[in-house]
């Protein structure tokens, strides 16, 4: 094996792609920044039981964990950011019960990739609002998830809504126990319409609850579709609340194209309620998914109403804007001393200026220019 | 044991000091751009055996391993960025012979941390030049390494310089074996002067050598050491050339309050020729560190002339200038629909705005304003 092999799905980013990324992160951080949401920096490891909470163990399969050589506890390495900035709010940052913004870009590590084509190391980028349990901070939350994907060409953005809340009350209603819940769960989110139907069929489930299940995965479009799920769904309350969520975030966005999907349902254990997810018209998965997950924060000490969303800005390498070629002015390195002021006056001004050693210069940018002295004074001649 | 409690040597960073740990990390990118040396990012994990080349066993130490679910092999959670920036040099951007100038600002682990108060996941931020072996290259780095210290505010910079080509001649033309020039390399690390003298007499070592060590631990302060140490060391040519390389530096630094240790030698293993390491004066320990480690490369396949220095961001916290407390503008949720445009007009300026929801605002900044409508017009009304 060559040691300058990598493993399947880890990669270097070279130098064009690496300014990109830069470039499109600090972009997302000053866009966080004017919408007031805070940058908190939690740890790359941490105790795999608070990396875990109980909720999660979606989670468990993907963590890399390893004995801590001083307290000998179990550490893991993060795989997913958000119960990490959850920990903060519930923790460190909730001395009243107000509400915090905060956004976060990091990497995490997966044991397994997602997919076929998933990275290890995701740069995970999100944000995150607690403490206020309305509709109107998962509006304010979907806004910026879409203006966020204006750092990369991904084409038109597709907001895609689903509501956990009309499923979980139709299986509380249907009195489902928690492995038939699960089981059925994992049926919608595979959209098996006919494994749904067979599944109801064969628990013998009261004949309304059975069609409410058969109708989920058929339940999903544009903006009608809530027209039709709220005359074909039982009238439960809960349902109808959900139903009433995702109208408001339907009235919240009237521009923008918005497909509703009732048994789009792939989801973090830990999401409570609505689900959100951004799609381009060149991407065949979701380029950004969050949701809101109420409660996390109590295995930190305090349960709070949160909602958020993230995304792998790794997965936009190759459609980042091609960042500006900077033109290198070279100077020669016997005249390094003596040109000193001439060339740090060029970096203050952000030329880049690079000091030639007569060998080749590998730099991935055109030399434009050397400096050279005329007269007594230092110049830039064009090469 | 509580959910929210994070190992030692972890810690996670808050508002205030994440927006100053990333402002500098901006104007850290910034500088190296304009000097020419372009980001790259390697992966978190690699293959332990790429991240722990033969010669770098004390790395080993403070580097996180796991079994690879994908391949079984071994993987490791780089502990040092510089053997995989070397990889990169040496197997991916080595085309022609020409030079490379490359830097990272990126996340390390240790198993293990380095001290009492070191972080076990330091920011590593540094700079490395690939391809050229003569001392203007060191000199080079040296100035880009005290350029990079004035983004913390670490009193006045100290130049401090080493060179572990003198401690090798020595050990060379004593005919030193492997082993005994290893205890011996420790003891000077330790400057333990007495142990060096009673080792080398209980080697019965030649009166030349045994002298030469012995004076080794004597050799440091100002710049009038290489005097000294010219005049007192045997005339070996390579010490003659460590010595030259050692006048070039601080001749090319002729302000600088300059440190020479020659048995300063805390290093990695890879290091070969000059060492330098930047000092605050407000701190005991070296706040950066960089040395010649020609040959590194060869392990990925191309040995190159290389230097380098790498510091760790997460010590300056509390040592970084103040961010600018950011003047917050709330709006009323009820009024953010209608007063959308003139909302995205302030953040496009800069402003934030933040969407008041009737909740305590728990942000780290000052809430200077509230934006109403006034005879149909929406204005930001002091608070």
């Amino acid at each position: 094996m060559q040691s300058w092999q990598l493993p399947e799905h880890v990669a270097d980013v070279l130098p064009t792609t690496a300014r990109q990324l830069e470039s499109a992160r600090e972009q997302l951080l000053a866009l966080f920044r004017v919408h007031g949401y805070e940058l908190v920096q939690p740890p790359l490891m941490e105790y795999s039981s608070s990396l875990l909470t109980q909720i999660d163990a979606g989670l468990s399969l993907k963590t890399i964990r390893v004995a801590d050589q001083i307290s000998g506890r179990q550490l893991g390495i993060r795989a997913d950011i958000t119960p990490q900035v959850a920990r903060i709010d519930a923790h460190l940052l909730s001395a009243n019960n107000g509400i915090n913004r905060l956004c976060y870009a990091g990497s995490v590590l997966h044991a397994r990739p997602d997919g076929f084509l998933s990275t290890r190391e995701p740069l995970q980028v999100g944000a995150e609002l607690y403490g206020f349990a309305d509709i109107a901070a998962d509006i304010e939350l979907i806004d910026l998830m879409l203006k966020s994907m204006v750092v990369a060409d991904i084409g038109e953005v597709l907001l895609s809504l689903g509501h956990i809340g009309v499923f979980r009350a139709l299986a509380q209603a249907a009195n489902l126990d928690g492995e038939q819940s699960a089981q059925l769960l994992a049926l919608m989110q595979d959209k098996d319409a006919e494994a749904v139907r067979v599944l109801v069929k064969a628990w013998q489930l009261d004949g309304m609850w059975a069609k409410a299940f058969a109708l989920l995965p058929t339940l999903y479009g544009g903006r009608e579709v809530l027209v039709e799920a709220r005359a074909q769904l039982p009238d439960l309350f809960a349902v109808g609340s959900a139903l009433d969520e995702l109208q408001a975030v339907c009235d919240a966005f009237p521009e923008r194209a918005v497909h509703i999907d009732l048994s789009e349902l792939r989801v973090d254990n830990y999401h409570t309620g609505l689900l959100y997810a951004a799609y381009g018209d060149k991407s065949h998965d979701a380029v950004a998914r969050g949701g809101r997950y109420d409660g996390l924060g109590r295995y930190f000490g305090r349960s709070r109403p949160a909602t958020g969303f993230s995304f792998d800005l790794r997965t936009f390498i190759g459609r980042l804007p091609a960042i500006e070629r900077q033109s290198v002015v070279v100077v020669d390195w016997k005249d390094v001393a003596a040109a000193g002021e001439a060339i740090e006056e060029l970096r203050a001004q952000g030329q880049c200026v690079v000091v030639d050693y007569g060998i080749d210069y590998n730099g991935s940018n055109e030399v434009a220019g050397r400096l050279q002295n005329t007269d007594g004074i230092w110049q830039v001649v064009e090469v």
